[in-house]
């Protein structure tokens, strides 16, 4: 059976309410949407969460998929969902279960029937005693680098690859672009050739096998002229959870706030061309060595 | 208990003589092996094997250390056997569980006491039915790529691991070169610069973060002044088992043979100076964009 996730509430109705809830959705897709369809994968806070709410502040008619692993426990999109409404759908989404990539991309299709733009804001640094950003070589373990590889590179593509068809049927259409456009959050201590302090080999290296990835798609999307850019953003050093126990060293005028950094990756993706499909940019627009 | 493998035949020894072989391992450490002492990890076909034959014929007095999952079916290894006798130590390393890693280190420890060259040969680009090297993103299974990080990237880096203070004793002593040597075996399509014809994911992933996890530990190496020199090599396009199904578009000229590959290798490999470390060499001695 297939199961609809319009947003947190649907799980409670009962199935007469939620059936004819679908056929409202399955109609739904044969409409236009007036604004854009945006999509930010890893939504419940941080970065993600920024990118929610300035897509629903600046664009009116602007709808967002918000998907997270809890949505019950997302109470910043929880909060944002009581200010905009329909306009922001939350989608249950673990990265690491690839059914649950599936079925979003089957309510996406039923309801809005395409996207324009999907955001994989999700990644993984530290978390204690399971994973920690590595100082040394003989501190390197395997089931930190698998669980960095899981979540920060295969995850993201898996995203993609679902939501392929939908990226193809929303093009730029509706929006300042003429593409439809894929933003992977990767890093700069992902670039290899940008390596000169060591350390944190499961981030840096599954933030490079995400960018090898993203390449390797953008290049046939390119072949099969698509009407898709994929894009890899380097967003700072944000001042969320994810950094804040490595932000000692960080100068105050180079830790960003998420919505600083926020504004200016936003500012990229609008302007985001076909020919930019396969690129590495920084929060400032300068393209980043591999 | 601690385990130790000095051959294949060992295991078929009563365990008196095994006790006997240990305490002669134990002392033989002491002693200063005259030629230089190699290991070269998946020995046991391709360019491995070559490697292994290479080494064994171009220094009379150097010792190799062939490392392979299943030592009993490694035919070509047993062969070189028979000839090399004492030179040749086969030891049981299955890259995907980590205390076969840590057993082999405790027995090049005991018997030799240092490396002056490790050369990680490994590699998966097929397999039938489990592994396919993809096409397209519609394609791409989390399986596929998980696999191919596990063995294309984290098992060499955790052989590395494991042989580090072998590497550190046995810096350039012995050798022409004046620092020990690693040698992962990456490959062009790993690089992301260079990537203009998409497909093969998971396998271009797993040594793009190869590549990265490479120049993460050279970092280190560097930094702790260490006598050891990390570097990558891609082999060019070689007739084995590994190219096999992927050779019909290669021009001939563009074949080569693992006999030529590895006498090109092993050029690079000797010329390498303590400034090479971290860097990513093609056959010819070019360097490779990441």
């Amino acid at each position: 059976m297939m199961r609809v996730f319009l947003d947190t509430h649907r799980a409670l109705m009962p199935n007469p309410m939620r059936l004819r809830l679908r056929s409202f959705a399955s109609s739904a897709s044969a409409l236009k949407w007036e604004g854009v369809v945006s999509m930010v994968q890893g939504a419940s806070r941080g970065i993600g969460l920024e990118f929610v709410k300035q897509l629903l502040e600046k664009n009116e008619k602007g709808h967002v998929i918000a998907t997270c692993r809890n949505p019950n426990g997302a109470t910043g999109l929880l909060e944002l969902k009581n200010q905009f409404a329909e306009r922001l759908n939350i989608l249950p989404l673990d990265l690491t279960v690839e059914s649950t990539i599936e079925e979003s991309a089957k309510s996406i299709t039923e309801r809005y029937g395409s996207l324009n733009l999907l955001i994989n804001a999700s990644g993984i640094l530290s978390i204690p005693n399971v994973l920690q950003p590595e100082t040394t070589l003989s501190k390197l373990y395997k089931s930190s680098l698998m669980l960095a590889y899981e979540v920060n590179a295969v995850g993201p593509i898996l995203v993609i690859k679902h939501m392929w068809p939908l990226l193809k049927a929303g093009g730029g259409s509706g929006t300042e672009r003429d593409v439809a456009v894929v933003a992977n959050l990767s890093a700069r201590v992902g670039s290899i050739g940008d390596n000169r302090l060591g350390g944190w080999h499961s981030y840096r290296s599954s933030k490079a096998a995400l960018n090898q990835l993203t390449k390797t798609i953008s290049v046939e999307f390119a072949r099969k002229k698509d009407p898709i850019a994929c894009i890899l953003l380097h967003p700072g050093t944000v001042d969320t959870d994810l950094s804040r126990p490595f932000q000692r060293n960080v100068p105050a005028d180079k830790l960003f706030t998420k919505e600083f950094s926020v504004q200016k990756l936003l500012n990229i993706i609008n302007n985001t061309k076909h020919q930019d499909n396969g690129k590495f940019f920084a929060w400032d627009g300068q393209e980043i060595p591999w």
